[in-house]
């Protein structure tokens, strides 16, 4: 017999674990010769100049050198209000939803979770027996009134303000002084997931929530998977003061510590400033990427289709404009081996829009080109 | 507010997260010139030689050429008997403790544990709000008969069957069989603890309880933290076929994938040899580690102590002839630097002895004999 949280687990990741490098997937990223070239770089030199320190035990929060080098990055690129003693490196961001559900919330604990919103935070949520309160998305993103309306008692909230997912929409400044002013109130708090924030093709990012929270509502989530390489598995946690011993405990009987050896390579890579260069070339990249999927879309679809084209990040929706089953059409599609979510399974009880999630970054650009015609020729098939 | 789980965690885990490298902290690791040399030579050559593929995700279960040399090893040294599938790659011994309790129990189910026993795997039943049943150890290791009086109807248990922590215990054939023939009657798990067996100084080690199981009742634990490096994070569990979906699943959950970069190099490290004749030279080394540390403590103190000289391992109790205050005693030697644990502080509810358990892995000798003199007359001061 399982347990019931493994039961609910197999349920809830069973269309999860696919994370192959084939369009439309979403999160996928680029690895050019040049990033290659200076991850080689510093490997090869952390492995000539290691020795038996860099293979002990080290603390849960991680090791100081990449604490530092987080902390100085979050709080150029995203505002973020931090020291390094406020770091949990962690393995990425669901390890850090996973913590952050184990400390906060217990069996029927509320909590706000944006809909339509990102499945794997609401499987790990519902596994762990949370009472799931959808609050739905708008141009300004979260409708707080909403939440507060529904469950003004929720524990915490989970949200990602930066650049919504799936909608996109960036939670306006009204909506985030709203947010906080609620936790305030109430003691919840907010879990502010920033997982794709650092591409931005124009116009300036609003800074991160956790910037402007002063009474330690927010634990903020970063990882490298999206911005770096998914492999490397290093993501971060900034963690109040207040709840820092608690996440650090959890952390403890979850895996004890993070991988020294990343852990060290990862602090090198910043340190040599190959973080920000790589980020720089990708966001050049990726928009790249989307204007050439938005160009082959609209040139057949215009009639069938609307597409938001985001500011930012690495993925878009599009809406089909008769509202035709997009469950049947990601259905099709994936019989042909392109890989698209229905914007209808990410909703939880919010009227929906019907469309298709289509991550662009990671792809060659003739099999974006390539896929996307096809994707176009499978909807103009059952859009017809 | 803190989540259950976390208030317990805060509370459970106060004392555990010393992992300094002095005298006694139990599972140090030796990491000598030749070690580094392997390391590094496999470093720097998977850096040398790799591309894209070992940057991106992978899955859950781990990279295939680590699932293999782990299966190779695991039924070689240890009689497992498992295939590459049937191997779950986690990052230590803590997370497979961690993943195992989500995917077996409840809150309120109930598990046997060893008394004495392993106090971070009874924080974490603990923190999860397992309901813990304490069954006394004895010479021929977990006494089945006291576990199956006093709880049935458990759904686990937990076990270090090779050599028992911290009593060095090895669990009889005999007693084997009865746990097994428990556990296959009333459908419960058993967690195998198999943590150091790697290290037998004399006669043969029994081989694991998993390979003498044959209706999947065994989840298989290993680590390389101790028998390698424990920065590494590379441990493993063996899992059987109708638990292998939601171990993975929850495990997704958890933090979706183990990093690529370490388990490909270990991988590489195991496929070279260099683990095997790793292992050989510090059973060398820890044997004489051992016989300097019992040495040392004998020559003046054969009238205060006893010692169980343990045929294997990494670690050693000395028990106190009148049954002194142990605890009093591993006070009185951390404040002059010195880290032993009071047996007694191990025990759950059964007759305690006093006495202490020194780990004497991973400790330059001279560092381990000045420890151990020191040790001698801290001992000395307190028995008088």
């Amino acid at each position: 017999m399982l347990s019931a949280y493994a039961g609910k687990a197999e349920q809830v990741t069973s269309d999860l674990f696919t994370r192959a490098a084939v369009p439309f997937v979403t999160g996928c990223s680029s690895i050019d010769a040049v990033a290659i070239d200076a991850w080689r770089k510093v490997g090869v030199r952390h492995f000539q100049t290691m020795d038996a320190e860099n293979l002990r035990y080290s603390t849960p929060a991680g090791v100081p050198a990449l604490r530092l080098e987080v902390a100085h990055y979050l709080k150029a690129a995203r505002a973020v209000r931090c020291d390094p003693d406020d770091i949990l490196i962690v393995s990425g961001a669901q390890q850090g939803i996973d913590i952050s559900i184990r400390s906060l919330l217990d069996r029927g604990s509320k909590v706000w979770i944006e809909d339509p919103g990102y499945l794997p935070t609401r499987a790990a949520l519902s596994a762990h027996g949370a009472r799931l309160i959808p609050v739905p998305i708008d141009a300004e993103g979260l409708v707080v009134a909403e939440g507060t309306k529904r469950a003004p008692d929720a524990k915490a909230a989970y949200i990602t303000p930066s650049h919504q997912y799936p909608t996109g929409a960036v939670m306006s400044l009204a909506r985030r002084i709203e947010l906080l002013d609620w936790a305030n109130r109430s003691g919840a708090y907010i879990i502010e997931d920033d997982y794709d924030s650092e591409f931005r093709y124009s116009g300036a990012a609003l800074p991160s929530m956790q910037g402007i929270d002063t009474q330690g509502r927010v634990i903020y989530l970063g990882t490298l998977s999206k911005v770096l390489f998914p492999g490397t598995r290093i993501g971060f946690a900034v963690v109040p003061p207040a709840l820092r011993k608690a996440f650090a405990a959890v952390r403890f009987l979850t895996d004890r510590q993070p991988a020294t050896l990343q852990q060290q390579i990862v602090a090198e890579f910043m340190r040599d400033g190959f973080l920000t260069s790589h980020i720089r070339r990708m966001r050049q990249r990726y928009r790249a990427a989307r204007d050439l999927l938005v160009g082959v879309l609209l040139e057949d679809l215009d009639d069938a289709i609307d597409i938001e084209i985001p500011d930012g990040g690495i993925q878009l929706s599009i809406f089909f404009k008769n509202d035709e089953d997009d469950v049947a059409i990601a259905a099709a599609a994936r019989q042909q081996g392109i890989v698209v979510r229905a914007l209808s399974s990410l909703y939880v009880s919010a009227p929906q829009r019907k469309g298709l999630l289509l991550g662009f970054s990671g792809f060659e650009d003739h099999m974006l080109r390539q896929a996307a015609i096809r994707l176009g020729q499978i909807i103009r098939q059952n859009t017809a």
